[in-house]
Order: structure tokens, then C-alpha cells, then sequence
């Protein structure tokens, strides 16, 4: 089976970068600069940075969720070897850029080039949904990085709800074209969609197998 | 009982969150810019920062007594569910906000609208109380998430010094109306409270259940 | 053989810096700073900042490719002691001298002085290579930190690649002198090469022991 | 012996902000601002900073030693309690301030204002050499925290090698109001001092027990 690890260390490194990346996300937020004009205030000079802070909201709730579902991909996932550490690696790699595209999405939301800063962001998006397939699909497939008494009814859940996920985020991409700011919340929902599965989808499939029988 | 997990890779991934947020807040201390003019003094410069330096002190204390907290909890849980990641998530949510809250507190509290600066910093700790809360309530709710030879006694201590938090905290809100500065002295007083009480508690505890009897 | 201890929590560290070190460098990607002037392009002035994309590359391919061998080194180093630490502490320290290094390289890939600029960087990495070699040779010299079934094939095999880090690297470097861009790419197929190599190598190793008998 | 925690997650939370402390020094090296005069010279602009490299070096040395004793001491301590938590997180809050104390110290250690600046960088020093006192006194007395077989004789060395600590960087910080960049040096000498010793000082303690028999 060539050189299996256990995978205590990928998922520590991986809890580091992906906490790292949730947190650095604040950094975006900028302190407005007092002025001592009479006219100036604070609240309505927060209030017009709307904009990164529903990007702040929408990027944390993405690496959340990210999070959960690496945490949950782990849990099944019991051995490694270089093309695991590869994969993850390329997850990490889309995941690092969400503090970019967040401040692109957020400086242009306002800006004539809206569509194309929400583009970004919610291509890569798309991208990190595909990261996250390559993954899954790898370890997965044949059962290769996985222990032996592994729910099976789960693996194919999961697969199937990651499957979907290019589909729905490129769908957002598209929404993104006419509205930039409705595919922003459409994100929101996304993350709320793989943030509470698990049990809706084996929900779904015991009703779907039983309509099957 | 649903699909429960182990603890440590929570334990580990807010760590890793409080860890860095405890670190970003020191990026708020600028050096001050040097000037080549006889009347520049580096020991005023910095003095003349001190809001910052306090704010840093209180975030910090507060941050640390944060873990200090979730240490202890997560000593007592022992399993988790998808809504135990909901909530943790959302108590990451509010600590990766402060040091964007410390930041409005320490630029503003000396300008004309300190009062909302401070607001919006002591408004923080009174959501993440809340957040704690959740957190702790759904955990321990019919012990949910607890080993089976929890000590109850403890954990109705537990229980009612957070329910204290909120309200506390929301005081502290009050008196910030009122001095901004004030407030932050609080601040660092509740840490105080929250960072000692596990022993005290239970003494308290003892007295009351003996004057009880 | 003096006092030597388990490595957990020097894999845990390392993992900490290695993942921090990945995620800063995504803050020297600048978003740029909007205009209203009609010829303002979001895409053409993000496009100009290919260098530092490319440097983001490099660099992360770089710093993922140090933790999948430190990962590989470790998950074969069972001991340490003084003097493990401090070469462990030296690679970290060349290690977190990366987005510095790639913020000079991008800052300076079309300038009048993109030879010293790439310069910069190619030389750190010749440096990072001997880090990793010191580090291994001291581990694996008689076997000091090793478990005592350790493979000797495997030991020797990546003794091998490791020495070669050094040459290579020195190439690159040289290779900049003529062609900054060039040597770049250079960078990211050297990751590759040190990202695939155990199989390969023990292959190449088989190979050679058969021509051999 | 109160509520007694394990020290494991102590160790992971320190480690999180001592590796993130490390890294984010870095961030004091500007790359600099590239012009296309004729007279400008990348080498001589990167030269003209070598303040930051040497107060960078120091730091990270720092730094990369209290992790190493920090480990030391952690590899004998076995227990934890509220207080042993409250003086971890009084050492970690000095700890924290180091990027800032070296920002003061680089820029103005060629300004008139030096003698003030590396002050605070050698007095956060002194503090935490005091913190590290505070955290070790509280944890080897009556080996509150140890295990039961713990070596008496290396706790006695460690506890004499800590106390000269606040000493003799008391006396760099003395050395620094007349040379402020001596002061740094001697810095880089303190900590090859706590790094190497255990060893050197167990020696000199079993040549002073030989010469008292």
C-alpha cells in the first residue's frame, strides 16, 4: 500500500493554516480614520463599509465550513500518502487566497467593476469545491485511505452532497454576473448548506432507498 | 445519539484561532515615526498612545480568559455533534472580531465619539458571553456531551457564572454611556472574574448548600 | 545518550510556523486600489501584478514542499535533543524569512534590479536546503534519533535527494543571474521534485541495487 | 490538590502563540519601495536597514529560545492548575509584545532617541525573564506540578540557570544606556545562554557537588 502516515499532522497543519486564514480575515476590517470635522461620524463611517463586513461574514462562514467538512473527511479518513498530502496541500492552497479575493470582493462590491470582484470571489469558490472533490474522490475511491469499518451509506452521502458542490457554486458565479450582491448571500446560504448535512442527506437517503425498494 | 466525535481537533482549531487572535491584537501597537526635529520626543509619542496600550491589555486579558474558559469546558465535554461545531464556530466568529473592536476603541477614545467606539467594543464581549452560553448550555443540556461521572456540582457552578456574563457585561455597556473609560477598567475586572472564580465558586457553593441544609 | 525527548511537540510547532508562514504570504497580494477615472481597469490592474502571483506560487509550493518533508522526516525521527532543536529552530528561522524574501522578488521582477531581487530569494532557498540537510544529517548520522526498525534503504534514499538540494538550488540561483523569470519557474519544478520523490527514488534505488548485483 | 488539569493543551495554545510571535516579526522587514532615479541601488536600500535584520535576529533567537525552555520546563511539569494557567498567560502576554518592543528598537536605533528605544526592547526582557522566574518558582515548589520521579538535581540547576536570567539581562539593559547596539549583541550571547545549558550546567553543578564532598 506504499508509505501510509497516519494522519494526526495533516490535520493539525491544516487546523493551522484554516484557522489562520478565518482569522486574518479581520484584518480587512479597517479602523476609520478620525477626522475632527464637525460632520464626522463614526457610525455612518462603519456603516458605509458595509460591504466588507458582509464579505467578512460570508469569508469566515466559507473557512468555517470548510473546516467542518475537513473535520468530517478525517474522521473516516485514517492513513495517508504523498498524493493525499498533495491534494490537501492544493485545498490549502485555494483556501490561503480567500483573504484576497474577500478584499477584492469587498473594495470593488460598490465600484463600476462589481461584477468582476465578485467574480473572483465566488470563482474561487468554485475552484475550492473542486480542491475539496479531488480530495474526497482520492481518498475514497476503493476505499484507499479509509478504516475497514467505514459507513459505507455515509460515503456515498458525502459524495454525492460534494458533488454537487461545483454545480451549485458555478451556479452562483452566473448569479454573480446580474447581481454581484444577491450571489454574495447566495454564499451565505452555500455555507449553510454544507455546514449542517450530514444528517438531512442520510436522512434523504434512507427516504430515497426506501422509495427505491 | 447521532454522529458524536472526539474533542481534541476542536480543542486544537480554537487554539489555533484564540492563539492568533491573542497575536494580531499586538499589530494595533504602531511604532511611531521617528522626526529629525529638536522638540520630538519618542517617550511622549508613545505615551501619548496609551489608549491603545489599555485597550491592548483588556482585549488581551479578555482573549486569554476566553481560553482559559474553554479549556475548562472542554475538559468537562467529552463528545460533539454538528450543532457543538455550530456553536464553537460562532464563539470564533465573535473572538475573531475583537481585534477590529479593539482597534475602533483605542483610535476613538479620546475623540468626541468615544462613547460609540467603546460601545462597540464592550458591545462585542456582551455577544461572545452570549455565545458562551449557547456553547455551554447545549453542551451540558441533559449532559449532553458530558463523560458519565461529570461533577454536577461543578457544572451548576459553571452554569451560573456564565449566566452571570451577559448580564454583567451589559452593565459595563451601561457605565461606558457614561465613561468610555470607566468601562475598560471593568473590562479588565471581569477578566479578573472569569479568569479566578472555578475554586471560589465551589466554595461559594459549599457555603450556600451548607446554609441550605 | 543524554536527555532526548519525544518530538510531538516539535512537529506541533513547526506545523505552527510552517502554516503561518504559508498564510502570510498571501497578505503581500494587494488589492488594488480602486479609481473612478474611465480608463480604471480592475482586470488589467490585476494582471499587472502577475509577478507577485507567480512569486505566490513559488512560495507556497516552496513552504508546502518543506512541510511534506519535515512531515516525512519526522514521521521517521523518534528522538531529540539540544542540538536537534537548535537545527530545528535554525530551519524555522530561514523558513519564516520566506514572504519578506518573495515580497522583494515580486516588488522587483520588472525593475532595473530584478536580478539582485530574485537573487534574494533563490538565495534563501539555497540556504533553506542546507537548514534541511544539517537537520538530517544530524538525525540520521548512526541512526541517533531513530526508531530502531527504521529503513535504511528509505534513510539513504532520502540522504541522497536531500544532498542534492544544495547543487540544485545553486543552480537556480545561477541560472537567475541570466534569466530572473526563468528561474522562477526553476523554483516551482524544484518543489515538484522534492514534493513526488520517495517512490520515485526508491524505485531509482532498486533499480540501481539490480545493475548493481 | 485542586481541579488538576493535564498540560497537554497548555502546551499546544503556547506553542500556537509562540510560533505565531516568530512569524509575525517578519512582518517588521519593509520591502523597499522600488523608484526608477539612477542613483537608486536595491543593495544599498536593503543595507541601510540592517537595523531590522539585527533586531530581527535577536528577537526571533529570543523568541525560539523561551520555546525551547518553555518545552524544557513543560516536559517535567505534569499538572496544571488555575494558577499555573494565569502565570502561562502572563509569560505569553510578554511574549506577544516582542514584535512591537522590536519595531521600537529597529527604527530608531540610529536615531538620536536609541538609547529609549532599545531600553524597551532590553526591559520586556528583563519582564519576561521575570514572568518565566514566576511560572517555574510556582510549578517546582514543593514540585507542585511535577511528576513524582522528576531528577531533583536538574530542577535545581534549572531554577539557579532562571534566576540569573532577570540579572544579568538587567545588566544588557545597563549596557544599553551606554551602547545600545552592544546591548543587542549581548542579547544574541543571552540567548545561545538559555539555549545550550542544560547539559553545561548539570556538569558544573556535578564538578561543584564533587568539590563540596
Amino acid at each position: 500500500m506504499g508509505n501510509e502516515k497516519e494522519t494526526g499532522r495533516i490535520e493539525a497543519f491544516s487546523d493551522g493554516v484554516l484557522g489562520i486564514v478565518m482569522t486574518l480575515l479581520v484584518l480587512e476590517l479597517k479602523v476609520p480614520e478620525p477626522r475632527d470635522t464637525p460632520d464626522f461620524s463614526l457610525i455612518s463611517e462603519l456603516l458605509s463599509h458595509w460591504p466588507t463586513y458582509l464579505a467578512f461574514v460570508v469569508s469566515f462562514s466559507f473557512v468555517l465550513v470548510m473546516w467542518i467538512n475537513h473535520h468530517r473527511m478525517f474522521s473516516i479518513i485514517q492513513r495517508s500518502d504523498d498524493i493525499l498530502l498533495a491534494a490537501n496541500g492544493l485545498l490549502l492552497f485555494g483556501i490561503t487566497l480567500f483573504p484576497f479575493a474577500m478584499g477584492i470582493a469587498a473594495t470593488y462590491l460598490q465600484h463600476a467593476q462589481a461584477v468582476l470582484g465578485v467574480t473572483i470571489f465566488n470563482g474561487l469558490s468554485v475552484i475550492n469545491s473542486v480542491f475539496f472533490n479531488i480530495l474526497w474522490r482520492y481518498a475514497s475511491g476503493n476505499n484507499r485511505m479509509f478504516k475497514s469499518d467505514v459507513d459505507q451509506a455515509l460515503v456515498k452521502t458525502i459524495t454525492r452532497q460534494y458533488a454537487m458542490g461545483p454545480l451549485l457554486y458555478a451556479a452562483v458565479l452566473v448569479v454573480g454576473w446580474f447581481s454581484p450582491l444577491l450571489s454574495l448571500f447566495l454564499q451565505a446560504g452555500m455555507a449553510l448548506f454544507f455546514a449542517l448535512p450530514n444528517k438531512l442527506f442520510t436522512q434523504l437517503e434512507a427516504e430515497m432507498d426506501k422509495a427505491g425498494d
